[in-house]
């Protein structure tokens, strides 16, 4: 039976995602941190894992952007969800009496303005998956709440506080999924690259038009900075089309004798969402 | 007296930077939170105001980059610090004892590995300055320690538990000077500017020929995702050269006809630090 590491326990997005991304014969292996799928899946102790890459409201994911310039895997596939948000707490608690609301970085990021707007005095503590937050509740002796999906809440057996806390409606995750290595077996039409540049006028006008020259589109760039030096970046890019077609092969190894760091990061199919 | 607003309370890297980019006898006004700065400098309650823009760790400052899009100010110069980070406590804790730990959000990204290998069980608070770190640890009942500069442990009496906890020995944070109207007094060799670009391919290549043509150097391009659209971004750019050179007027206007979204965001001397 194949296996599937995510981001634990039960009831989180990525386990969501991994409902609907994978067959309902693989197995899921729960974690307790990004970082522990990207070790199950390197280690060989999984075949595959599936984790966030990126939020329309609060961006990339950075312990995901960190594994995937460190680690030798592999991007084989994507999802993407509409993310909803709900404010839970063990009993009726009304938003005015919350003393700390708990979640991850990110959802804080998306939670703003409910927070800030309903929750002006309650502390907030960040932890790793919103299960754990929910898990946290229990041993809390503040009146807390939690952030995450409806489905933390059925888990954990928690009270809905607060419904959609999300700021923008159509905040949406895409997750990846990671493998230890590279098969072309479905038909891939979108392909991942991270790079760095030569620090040189016009190095990444210079880049892009490896693909512009060739009619292929980018459909997302996002530059991150590179630690031990303020203004150098590495940037990330989808391109469209697959690693088959002869155009990107040509693209992508005109870009790599060009940077200073490259790494082919997959070629997959699109969103299946 | 000219007056500028800063995050406090007292003892911030945002004062520090004050203190160094202004001169003596500019009055700082402290403020909660990077959203405040902004609005005492929008509403004339200041002359001016100094944020976190850019840590070489954590990238961009989520609330500044915000507030640079919807809000009508100008960045007229800059400081880059660098930025050492120290644990400290009411006590002589030893590290193993620590049940919470306090900072900003941007602070936990800098000092990830330190956290996870030496307070591996401790709950994380977020604040919105380290000040208010410091401040918090008065009223907490657990064991607490709050992670920021030297001299918020020195204003609010503490002691310092671990020095530079920071991952990256090469950690620096630049700050923003903001105004509420442009002013080219001193020489400018510096521009920044903020676009969103139409959905086509090649957008982001054809936007970048305006400056490659005419041989201006970017130092920096940072993406981050336009809320409300999975796939779109604005692109945050900074050119070497002032507003007042006729080559950069041009290649300027050509980027605001050519983009969805454009805003001029300043031009002001290149860093001072």
């Amino acid at each position: 039976m194949a296996t599937c590491a995510v981001l634990g326990p039960e009831g989180t997005f990525t386990e969501e995602a991994a409902s609907k991304y994978l067959n309902h014969e693989t197995k899921l292996v729960y974690t307790n941190c990004i970082g522990d799928v990207f070790e199950l899946v390197t280690g060989g102790k999984v075949d595959g894992g599936l984790v966030p890459l990126w939020n329309t409201q609060a961006g990339s994911i950075p312990a995901t952007i960190k594994n995937l310039i460190n680690r030798e895997l592999i991007i084989d596939g994507e999802i993407t969800l509409p993310v909803r948000h709900y404010l839970m707490g063990r009993e009726e608690h009304p938003l005015g009496t919350i003393e700390v609301v708990i979640s991850q970085p990110a959802v804080f990021l998306q939670c703003e303005q409910f927070i800030s707007s309903y929750l002006p005095g309650a502390r907030k503590e960040i932890v790793d998956s919103t299960s754990t937050a929910a898990s946290f509740l229990t041993s809390e002796k503040r009146i807390a709440a939690a952030i995450g999906p409806k489905t933390v809440a059925s888990v954990y057996g928690l009270h809905i506080l607060a419904e959609r806390v999300e700021d923008d409606p159509k905040n949406c995750t895409t997750f990846i999924h990671i493998s230890p290595k590279f098969h072309c077996g479905q038909k891939p039409n979108k392909t991942s690259v991270v790079f760095g540049l030569p620090d040189k006028p016009g190095a990444l006008y210079e880049a892009l038009g490896v693909f512009a020259r060739r009619g292929i589109n980018l459909s997302r760039l996002e530059s991150r900075p590179r630690s031990q030096g303020a203004d150098t970046y590495l940037f990330f890019i989808d391109l469209e089309g697959g690693i088959h077609e002869e155009d990107i092969k040509k693209a992508l190894q005109e870009l790599e004798d060009f940077s200073v760091f490259y790494k082919f990061l997959g070629s997959y199919p699109k969103n299946k969402s």
